[in-house]
């Protein structure tokens, strides 16, 4: 049994590649609440509903989000009707949010929803949300406080950041199968999602960080910076603002205490050293997933 | 200037036929929200939004509910992933009810949601929803409580009613536009609607029905029943289980002391005598609006 601490794309196609290596059962993701939010009235979850709609092979490689075969027919008529439409909602993606936001007004959990869904789509990776308390990640600008999709989507991550905030993360409970998930898995795996706002949420949530800590001789993560960029989204640029290196040792560093080994992209080789010397073993390998034989061998890698 | 107290079809085929023989700007609607509900998560108000794509041309006659051209991805998608699709909620649709969630959730009430759909579609015709509270009309039955969807839409009104109440009723404040378009009309309306569940949660809110009683002498009823029987829905039902006469003379009795002139149909024409006796006026003419000759009459007996 492994643990995948799980932001969005990213953490997705490493539970995918993982997927592909051992049985899906075996493997629970513990995601990233940080980004939910309420529009329009509908409760969306983007990194849960990002990860189960790649593991049910209908993510939409074209856009790099939502899904595959979507239509924008909401979205249109509410866009004529001068409604807010910036954060684009496709159809089919309309009914997750529909689904998910009448369940929780019947008593559900954001937990048993995600579980729902994920059954629904024939998905049997365990998806599990680190929280069903609201935790809200916030950005301090120079032009104000921002939302995370307002930041994310609405400014496309091109304002200055000066601190970043989860609200309600100190007040929130990890549920007792996350709790459980961590301190039962042979492996920890930290995702090659964004360390500071996909993953530092997970860790914010109070009891989580301090088991991570204690077991972090099994505690594997993937860099998600290579050559001193990310794939996809802010991370460099953030690491950057909030005064981290910006390569994979200043991730490192964001995970100070938590890591027993890291896999580093080829590129990084010569950064090894800096890391071992910070008391981690490391592992050299591709880390770039766009070819299903290079996921899956990085899978093998993080599984070895 | 007159103003209509509103349902949903009836009053929507109404305010179509008055528009075409006075200014739409001279008329308000004075809309029931009693069926207005919250369904995954977001702010349905049935009779607006009837009203509203009914002077906008765009309603679907075929159905003889929502929009013309409409699709039902979401709804479909939504049934495949096991949620509740019971109430068909097309795409078009749905934009409606994001915007005016989104919009109440920023502060708007619903009165001044009403009124941008309204111009947003270019409806000329003021539509205003009897309060900004919320009131709720709720059936008990022989099979316990049921919500005005579950009666009217899930158990296809097949149910024998004992009672209906307008929760919240009492507690809420008809908006001051609707209060001046009640004292300041030169004709009060009441439209060929449901007189127990479009009508009545309208006249329960306090203020209204002293209003009208008031001005009684200004007040013109279109009968919703013909030969005893409702061009669609559960009004001759409701009548009779609710002890009233199944008949025209059932309706004036329910708004006793509240109406100076009937319009029945000239099916009807032998209960004028027992109409007359309860104190009214009575125009006998064509009531049934499917052709729009016929409609236009109406409307012209309404406005002599």
């Amino acid at each position: 049994m492994i643990t995948v601490l799980s932001g969005g794309v990213g953490a997705a196609r490493l539970l995918r590649a993982l997927s592909d290596v051992i049985a899906p059962s075996q493997i629970t993701a513990v995601v990233n609440v940080g980004d939910d939010m309420v529009l329009h009235g509908l409760s969306i979850c983007p990194d849960l509903d990002t990860i189960t709609y790649t593991l049910a092979g209908l993510n939409n490689d074209e856009l790099g989000w939502g899904l595959t075969g979507e239509t924008w027919r909401v979205m249109n008529e509410l866009e004529a009707l001068g409604g807010e439409a910036w954060f684009r909602l496709g159809d089919r993606d309309l009914a997750t949010h529909l689904y998910r936001t009448q369940r929780l007004a019947d008593g559900a959990t954001k937990t048993a929803v995600a579980l729902e869904l994920a059954l629904r789509h024939g998905v049997a990776v365990r998806l599990l949300p680190v929280t069903n308390d609201t935790v809200t990640t916030e950005f301090v600008t120079a032009e104000g406080r921002l939302s995370f999709q307002e930041y994310f989507v609405r400014r496309h991550h091109d304002v200055v950041v000066r601190s970043i905030e989860f609200v309600g993360a100190e007040r929130a409970s990890a549920t007792p199968e996350v709790l459980d998930a961590l301190r039962e898995a042979s492996r920890i795996v930290i995702a090659p999602s964004n360390p500071l706002i996909s993953i530092d949420p997970i860790l914010q949530i109070p009891g989580v960080r301090e088991i991570v800590r204690t077991r972090r001789d099994d505690v594997v993560a993937v860099s998600p910076l290579i050559g001193g960029e990310a794939l996809k989204g802010p991370a460099a640029r953030l690491l950057g603002e909030l005064g981290f290196e910006v390569s994979a040792v200043g991730v490192v560093d964001v995970y100070q205490g938590l890591v027993g080994t890291w896999i580093i992209d080829e590129a990084d080789a010569e950064l090894a050293e800096r890391i071992r010397h910070r008391g981690a073993r490391v592992e050299i390998t591709t880390t770039v997933m766009a070819e299903a034989d290079n996921a899956r061998r990085l899978a093998t890698v993080v599984l070895s």
